[in-house]
């Protein structure tokens, strides 16, 4: 993981004193289990618990003995346990510890990215709601089309994260299983009962029918979620680009006091986080091949997942950790030029009303064809001219009186379904 | 597309007239909708269905003339019409029509995959009955591991199925949106109403909030979950090339009387179908990339990703329709040799009951690293020599008896667990 | 392959009758070898050239019959042969013929494209002269920096796209490789001779070790070349899309007369043309990964790459052809705005002058520090008051004299370097 | 980058001392250009070179107050300086230095995977030597096809490595480029040859024409290769893979002496380290699109590709390094079984011969459909009865004699033309 990139709470769930603490309360909830069941002695879990070593470097010096993590995690957790140690890993294969563990961190790493989600849903709505009739013009092919709001613009990420708040709710509930099987699937050495109990202690629910893993589609769905969250960011942060062009400048990035934009040009603010973010997404995307073509392993499982794993779940979890704190960052602080977006609007003199006022056209009785050939006339004039629309069409169009003209020209005329549209979401 | 992967019905489903007859349902349930309230005569959308023509050589004509689409569409439905004419398209901008008719197409395209699926999860469930107590070695790292059965096998092949069978629902659900909202979905010159009343009438909600089109993240996760679809398929398939492969032949893909294997070696049955879903499956996990792409528009939409959906959408529903369609007849005509099953799980002379071995030792009170280093030395004097694990523990082990000894090399203490794990699935 | 994009010559060479035509040649080239080394009967070849037959319809009978392409195809072409027919696809394994003729048809696409290549090399080079000293904004962050010339832009394109031509050329030369050497490239059955003169026929080298195929890291990296060449077009569409916005308006994709921008807006000229190629580019990207995944087939040789290749041959080759056609129209009919350009770059009222600024204060002895405070405090006021940067410096700064600051904003000074960076291209 | 995989030398090229180094470097060179050229005055750089500070926190500290790497480069490396830091950075933008800096780094890079591809190439032909003519049947799709030599194999593993090493020095001469041409490649404050004194020191060639940055499809080039080298080592490990299988067992990965293969199974043996590379070619593969993307930058440079080039840049790197030398260890160690090799080549009781058979009686008058059909329904019955082919043969066969039929069933036939096959990389 790139290390700038990686931000608290999320950085800690994957560092490895943490993933053998997590091995250590799978094979602990196991041990309860089997107690529960009396299938090894009372108090074996409990003194496991408590005599139960973890220690990095006693846990590298058996690794790099045993070329075998899980053993040399064995090795190091009993080394100061007493008898209790023979029910310690008992009837487990290295995959029941490490595959379950990864499901609880996931989960954990899922939870973290739905509060930041949620934190940035508030930032967005409540951004909608700021800019909910302020007048901006709506661009198609990057060209000028009818007037919206921008607060519609804004709403329109709100929406689209909402569903992947949904999504991401469906693929927590689609990684959340965990196997206490055996070496491929069929339980001989432990009972389903004792995964039952274990897993329920570890908010995990069996995989129905498991290999020695379990089955990486799981896994592959939800890191796609997450390239998909990291989309819709994207989405956002291209847009603000956009917006804050020289030319356009109707928003800007948040700029820190002290931030120099530039080693060379003083006056310049760049939208570099927003540029930022969309590098993060295409490494997102990048994951997304990978976990899908981890899916097919051989028989009842190979190995080959893993060290691409290694790379993908850390830093797709990091990265779209960092990518939610920071869009909120920018969000919360977007500088917005609401006078801007007045003037832009008015940039082409009138054109961007010439769909309504073909559509008045053909209210009075003209054809459609008829009509569009008129209006498109008339809007190569303005365009060549210079002279407004509405000052062509008065002098222009007689079907039409100079009142109805006028109430033609009016950008409210646009935006008056806006309440409609918020009233959708209403509750939130 | 590529010709031979398409299959009826799906295939009708992409051709332009099929498209064309969407598109002019889409304008008849705006029309409606439209009279419905009021807003346009009475009649209007009766004539308009009843004069409305499709002529695809007319449309080809039209869009030369024009290079639009949607224009030559109008242009064509609406030649023949009289009056209604002037209501036809009425305030609506293309890609009310083309996105709206492209959401229907694709719910339709994804039930068809769901029919097909439920067939597949049907056929897969039916063979893990069949070879539900049917002893094979499970392998891990392609190495033998433990006995299992051959129905389990299949069974997590239909575990996974019925998981993306509901990824695939929640998938339809989230594309089955539409929108009649206007150029920037400000619905400006078409009132939220008749959105509403259209979309019923198509079996679409309307999208909450549009640009001029439909998110596009509603898009990609429906081609994300065909991709992990085809995983699944891919390996289904990847494991039956395992077993078909000459050292192991303990199943066999179908083989059609009169099929030549090779042109060269007549005795060569090739797992070619199996191997040309895997080559397919690739294709399908190429268009995920290519969708999450797609998402990032600029502004109120940009068009770009309409020429990547050209290929995208027809190719990834057809292939993956033949993909199952074919999955279905493969495991339909499985060729089972549970002979050769038994005669490979005694190939390591009793290695595979290793780890049962070294858990019966520590039963009796061997630490687990005294019993772990014993069984190891046993396993490689009966690979080296050999002798089976058997004869070797009969002969070196004392701390177990003879009848103890003969119990563990018994391949039914394996599967003892099989009922209990079908049972996961009662109902189906 | 979608056929809207499929243009001549490129298209005919994926057609199915040049297909078998193509088998054929190998077939004649391999008997013409085996006759030249006295091994076949004098006369056998060109017997067999005169009566071979080619028939699309027995051809799918027989496949049909088979579910072997090869067995068909030899089939159908020796059914009017006499006794020459005994050494037709003798000593051959399909693949031989099959793969061989591939390794003809890609080169064979790959001269279209170089030749498309050149046109659209000659039409940059000629628009990168015609705007060689055309003022314009360079941007950074899609923020005004500093001027530039339109010419520089463009020559920028043909650099990239120069340096793509000799990837290309590398690709072919890479791609050119061809096997006779059976079914698992041993040459049990056919000698080393033949394959040598059957290639040299056909102006292909022979594999210097084969499989039962050509290996497919080959392929993967002609897929990865066309790829790059799409990005390169995309980076071209994407610049023109930025400059057609309707804020910047300094460039412009054809539009053909009677072409209609919108259904709804008659006004709007839209960049579809530079969209469609973002979208194209994004199909092309997702070849590369497939090529990839086919290099890693099981042993020697499995046909899982075959299903896949169905797909990305045909289709890479086609987009790219079409995108590469379409540049070259996109370029040869652009619209040039240069008194946008000159309008824009005064839009910032000389803050881009700013570096310079500092730059000359330096020189005056001002420390580093000093200055970037002085410019950009300076800076700071033109952005808020809208006062000139130059007005604001004559007005501010001592060290400088009036001549010196007027000479500071002068715009030529940025382009003073513009011929020796064109004399590197001398001799196109 | 996962700790892991990172090796030495490759590990330390991308610590962050290592860079702000390169940095320093680029300055120098630049500086010592400028008085080269008279500019500056004499003595300069050296005094820079004498009290250039690279101090971490330092520069740590200054990022976090500018939020900008290269000021606070600036600031860090002349904090100690006199007058002569007036001339440090002079006239240069941000990205002349990083991105020349960058291009040093790749370069350097690619030299450690050249050196460590030169190793590996020599592993393979050694190897490609001693087994040189170990029979073994060769596989195609994973059936028994015919025989071959061992060193067939590694020959065509060393000969896809070979071009891979040719691409490679084609893709480092590709990287090779630096730019000193200011804020959009215009050379506005520095001299065209200032740049090319520059870069000569630092063994890089001038961008012909440059935006604020070195083009990208230089990188994106070069992380192609990567991939498909990467692909070539997958291709390799997958063999393995599959000739360690249980029921193959001709070939097995070195195990370290204590190393343990299994928590639970004592006598595994597992193929771990060629998972271990499979599953990061797939890794590999990801870096690829990600670098094409980054490639369609916005006018004269955006800033997008950064935050992803953080990542793929050394992960790509450094992955393919321990790919490179975790190979050669692998195959160094190669265990392999002639003894299982031969006892699998007759697994097939002599149909591996079949195409052999049939093609002897063709030479003896047969028409192929005949010989074809004949040899198939032997086949079948060898199949079936577990008679071999010869036998069969003899029994059933009139048309040749016993001798002849002898003769056919001899593996030697199949590898007599190795020699000449070798004898096309001579002199390796």
């Amino acid at each position: 993981m790139v290390e700038r990139y990686a931000l608290s709470p999320m950085k800690e769930i994957w560092n490895q004193e943490r993933t053998l603490k997590r091995w250590l309360e799978v094979e602990l909830a196991v041990m309860s289990a089997y107690e529960e069941l009396g299938i090894i002695p009372a108090g074996s879990s409990g003194s496991a618990e408590k005599n139960a070593l973890i220690d990095l470097n006693l846990f590298k010096e058996y690794e790099e003995q045993t070329d075998h993590e899980v053993i040399a995690f064995v090795k190091m957790a009993t080394s100061r346990m007493g008898k209790e140690a023979r029910f310690f890993h008992y009837g487990l294969t290295s995959s029941d510890v490490i595959d379950t563990a990864l499901s609880v961190t996931l989960v954990e790493s899922c939870n973290i990215l739905l509060d930041q989600m949620k934190k940035l849903l508030k930032t967005l709505w409540d951004l909608s709601i700021t800019y909910k009739y302020t007048l901006t013009i709506g661009r198609t092919h990057g060209i000028h089309a009818e007037p919206t709001t921008f607060g519609l613009k804004i709403l329109n990420w709100y929406s689209e994260m909402k569903r992947n708040y949904e999504r991401l709710l469906f693929a927590r509930e689609q990684i959340a299983f965990g196997k206490i099987s055996g070496a491929v699937g069929n339980y001989a050495n432990v009972p389903p009962e004792v995964e039952e109990l274990a897993l329920r202690k570890l908010n995990l629910k069996p995989s129905p029918v498991s290999s020695q893993i379990v089955n990486r589609d799981h896994h592959a769905f939800f890191i796609t979620v997450l390239a998909l969250v990291a989309s819709a960011i994207e989405r956002i942060a291209t847009e603000i680009r956009h917006l804050q062009k020289t030319e356009v400048l109707e928003a800007q990035e948040p700029f820190k006091s002290g931030q120099k934009g530039s080693s060379a040009m003083p006056h310049k603010k760049n939208p570099i986080l927003c540029e930022r973010l969309c590098g993060l997404s295409r490494i997102m995307r990048s994951f997304v091949y990978t976990a899908l073509e981890n899916n097919v392993l051989w028989h009842e499982r190979d190995i080959s997942h893993s060290s691409a794993e290694r790379y993908i779940f850390p830093d797709a979890t990091q990265t779209l950790h960092y990518m939610l704190v920071k869009t909120d960052y920018l969000l919360k602080g977007l500088v917005v030029y609401e006078e801007n977006m007045l003037k832009n609007l008015d940039l082409t003199r009138g054109l961007i009303y010439s769909q309504r006022l073909m559509l008045e056209l053909i209210k009075k009785g003209m054809s459609r064809n008829e009509a569009y050939d008129l209006v498109q006339n008339l809007s190569l004039r303005c365009w060549q001219t210079g002279e407004s629309l509405k000052d062509l069409s008065l002098k222009n169009i007689t079907v039409l009186s100079e009142e109805e003209i006028e109430n033609i020209f009016d950008s409210q005329y646009y935006i008056k379904h806006v309440d409609e549209i918020y009233k959708r979401f209403k509750g939130e």
